[in-house]
C-alpha cells in the first residue's frame, strides 16, 4: 500500500521530534507501506531566514527569496532521511528539483505545471522511504520556486494524486472542528467533511489547511486525512467527496476570520465605467477582495467590499498620497467574519432565516452578507464574536 | 574584464559582512567588471548542520550529509544577491545544479567532471553579477554532492578556468607567509609564489588554500590571488607559473603540520605479500598516509608511515579489537612535521645538508624524512617546533 504523510514545521521543530516521526515511519515501512514523507522547514526556520533577508534588503527579490527559503525544507528532509537510516530503514531525501516539481515562474506562489515522479516511483519500487521537501519546485529554466502559503500541503496532495494513494496531513491540531474550540469549547471534532465544505472552511479562515491543497485533492479524488502528529489512534478528520456520506445537519461548521474591514464607496452614478474605476483603484492598491456587494438603488451604485484590516489601512494611506481626486471612502474596521458552512444548505431551506433570527434575538448587528451554495458569511463587530458563535453553535447543534 | 572573487565562511559570517562585500562587488561592477562572486556558508553554519545531523544519526549517509550541507552555501548566495540588489546592482544567485557543476558520485569529496557555464555566461552577458554557491555540485543522476575540504576554492578556480579569467580568493589572512607568523613573527609575506610551491605548502599544512584548487589553477593557467577580505590595497600573494619569476632563494617557505604520529612496523621477512598485508591493514583502517618509508635491511622490511595523531589512535584501537593476530606496532605521537618548500631547491644543491646541520647544531632530533623535487619534510618532537622554525627561518633568510 502506498501512502503520503505530511508533517508541518512545528512537528519537525527539533531533532527529537524528527526522530519520533522517523520511528513512526519506520514502523509503517516494516508493515509494508510504501511511504512518502513530505516535510516543511523546522519550526521557525523560515521566519529566521526571512529576518536575515530583510537585513540585507527590505524588499528582496522573490526569486532570491525562494532560493533562500527552499533551503529550510531541504535541511529537514535530509535530517529525516538520516534519522530513518539510523533506524535501519532505507530512505532517501528529495529536493523540489529532484522530485520533479516543475512549476510556472511566479516566484513565491508558483503553480505546479507538471510532476515527473519517475525517480520517486523508482525509489519506492526499491523499497525506500522517500522524504520529499515540501513547498518547493523548479521552473523549466531551472529557477527555484516556492508554492506559497500551505505549499507543503500542496506538495503532499500532488504527490498522492500522482501516486493514486491517500494523503495524511499531520499538524498540531487533532481534527477539523465544527467551530474553533478556543472560541467555543463545546465544539465537536468532525469525523468526515466534504471537499467542498473543507474548501469553504479553509478559504473562510479555519486555518487548518489551505484551500488550494483541498481543491487539488478534490480534483484528483485524493483521500485526505487531517490529524495530530503521532496521535496513537486516528481521531482526526477525513476529507472525502460529497457523495460518500450524507449529513442530516444543514450546517457542518462555523469558520471565523478576524481583523476584517468593510470599505464602502459613496453612491455613484450608474454607468459602465463606474465599476471599472473602482476595480482599477482596488487593483492598484493590490488588495485581496473578500466579499463584494454592489447594489443599484435609484440609479446610483452602492459598492462595498470586505478585506483585511491591514489592507484597508494601506488603501486609506494610498488614497491620501494620491494626486488624483479620491472618493471619500467609509471604512469600518475591527470586524469579525463568521461563515456557516455545510453541504446540507443546498437541500435544507431556511438556514439564512435561522441565522439572522438568532443574531436578532441576541441583538447582534451584522453587516455585509454573502452566500454561496454551501455557506453563509457575514461580518459582525469583534466584541460580539463569542456571543454570536455561542448562539449559532447551539442553534445548529455544532 | 571578467573576474572571480571567492569569500570564505568567516568573511560572510554576518549580514553586515555580506553587505560590506556586496558594496565592494557593486563598485567593481560599476567600474565595468563582469564579476562572479563565489561564497561559502556563513560562519559556523556548516558546523551547526553537522551537529544537527549527528543528533539524528551518529554516522549519517554521505548523500544526505551533502544535501544538508549544500543548503549553507545556497543561503549565503541568495542573501548576497539580495544585498547586491539592494544596492541597485542586477545580481542573480546560482546553486551547484544551476551553475552546471556536474561531478562524479563520490559524496563528500566529489570531483568535477564537467561545468556547463552556458547559463552563467548568459547572466554575465546580461550585465548581472553572478553569485555562485561554492563547495557543491550535482551528479548526472541529479544527486547533490559536495567537493570536500576547500571545495569553495575549487569552485572559484574552476569557474575562472572556464571563463579564462583571474581568480581572487579572500579570507581572514592577508597573504601566504614564508612561515606561519604565529610561530615565527619575523616571517615575510610573499608577493608571489609558484603553483608548485603553493601546492607543496598547501598539502604540507600551510592551511591557506587546499592543494586541489591550486592544482586546478595550475592546470588551466588561472592567475590566483590570495588576500584579506576587503583589504584597501592589494597586499596579498599572487600564485603564478614558475617561469614568470625567478627567486634567488632556494627555500620559499616553511609549512608546519601539527599533531602528527609515526607508526612503525616491526621488521618483517621480505616477500611479495609483506607490503600487501601492511597496505590492506592501513586501507581497512581508512588512514590517509602521509610520508611512507620502506627500507630493506638484511632481507627484512622496515616499514613506517606518518599520519595524524587521531588516525594513529584509531588504528591502535582497531588492532586491539581485531581477532586476527596484529603486528606489534610502535607508535610515536605528538610530533610536528616541518616542510621546507622552494622551487629553487631543484637548482640549488645542498639544501638538505644545511637543514640537517642546522637541526644538529640546535640538538633537535628529527625522525622520518621525505623529499620531493621542491620540498624537504621531516618530523620533530612538538616541543622543539619553535626552536627549529626559528633556526631554519634564519638559516634560509625567510
Amino acid at each position: 500500500m502506498r501512502l503520503v504523510h505530511k508533517y508541518g514545521g512545528s512537528s519537525v521543530a527539533t531533532t527529537e521530534k524528527i526522530m519520533a516521526i522517523a520511528r513512526r515511519a519506520a514502523e509503517l515501512r516494516r508493515q509494508g507501506t510504501n511511504l512518502v514523507v513530505v516535510c516543511s522547514a523546522m519550526g521557525k526556520t523560515t521566519n529566521g531566514l526571512i529576518a536575515l533577508a530583510k537585513k540585507v534588503n527590505p524588499a528582496p527579490s522573490k526569486r532570491e527569496m525562494d532560493a533562500l527559503l527552499s533551503t529550510g525544507e531541504v535541511q529537514t528532509v535530509s535530517l529525516m532521511a538520516m534519522a530513518l537510516q539510523s533506524l535501519g530503514v532505507d530512505a532517501i531525501s528529495m529536493t523540489g528539483f529532484q522530485s520533479g516539481f516543475i512549476t510556472n515562474d511566479v516566484h513565491s506562489k508558483a503553480f505546479i505545471k507538471e510532476i515527473n515522479t519517475q525517480r520517486l516511483e523508482q525509489y519506492l519500487a526499491e523499497g525506500k522511504v522517500v522524504v520529499a521537501a515540501g513547498f518547493q519546485g523548479i521552473t523549466e529554466d531551472g529557477h527555484i520556486t516556492t508554492l506559497g502559503r500551505g505549499g507543503s500541503d500542496t506538495t503532499a496532495v500532488a504527490i498522492a494524486a500522482k501516486l493514486g494513494c491517500p494523503c495524511e496531513i499531520y499538524t498540531d491540531v487533532d481534527a477539523v472542528y465544527t467551530v474553533d474550540p478556543r472560541i467555543y469549547p463545546a465544539a465537536r471534532a468532525l469525523k468526515t467533511i466534504s471537499y467542498e465544505e473543507m474548501m469553504e472552511m479553509a478559504s473562510l479562515g479555519a486555518g487548518v489547511l489551505e484551500t488550494r491543497s483541498v481543491e487539488l485533492a478534490k480534483k484528483y479524488g485524493v483521500s485526505l486525512y487531517l490529524g495530530r502528529t503521532l496521535e496513537p489512534e486516528k481521531k482526526g478528520t477525513t476529507v472525502m467527496s460529497q457523495q460518500v456520506f450524507f449529513e442530516d445537519m444543514p450546517v457542518t461548521g462555523i469558520s471565523i476570520k478576524e481583523h476584517c474591514a468593510i470599505v464602502a464607496f459613496p453612491p455613484m452614478d450608474y454607468n459602465a465605467s463606474s465599476a471599472a474605476s473602482i476595480f482599477s483603484l482596488i487593483a492598484g492598491a493590490n488588495i485581496n477582495l473578500d466579499m463584494i456587494n454592489q447594489n443599484i438603488i435609484d440609479g446610483k451604485v452602492a459598492f462595498s467590499f470586505s478585506c483585511s484590516d491591514e489592507q484597508a489601512l494601506e488603501l486609506e494611506q494610498q488614497l491620501k498620497q494620491s494626486e488624483a481626486p479620491a472618493p471619500a471612502l467609509q471604512i469600518r474596521r475591527d470586524l469579525t467574519q463568521l461563515s456557516l458552512v455545510g453541504v446540507g444548505m443546498a437541500t435544507h431551506t431556511g438556514v439564512a432565516v435561522r441565522v439572522f433570527q438568532t443574531l436578532a434575538r441576541c441583538q447582534i448587528p451584522y453587516y455585509q452578507i454573502t452566500t454561496s451554495e454551501i455557506s453563509i458569511s457575514f461580518t459582525i463587530d469583534k466584541e460580539n464574536k463569542e456571543k454570536a458563535v455561542q448562539a449559532l453553535a447551539e442553534e445548529f447543534n455544532l
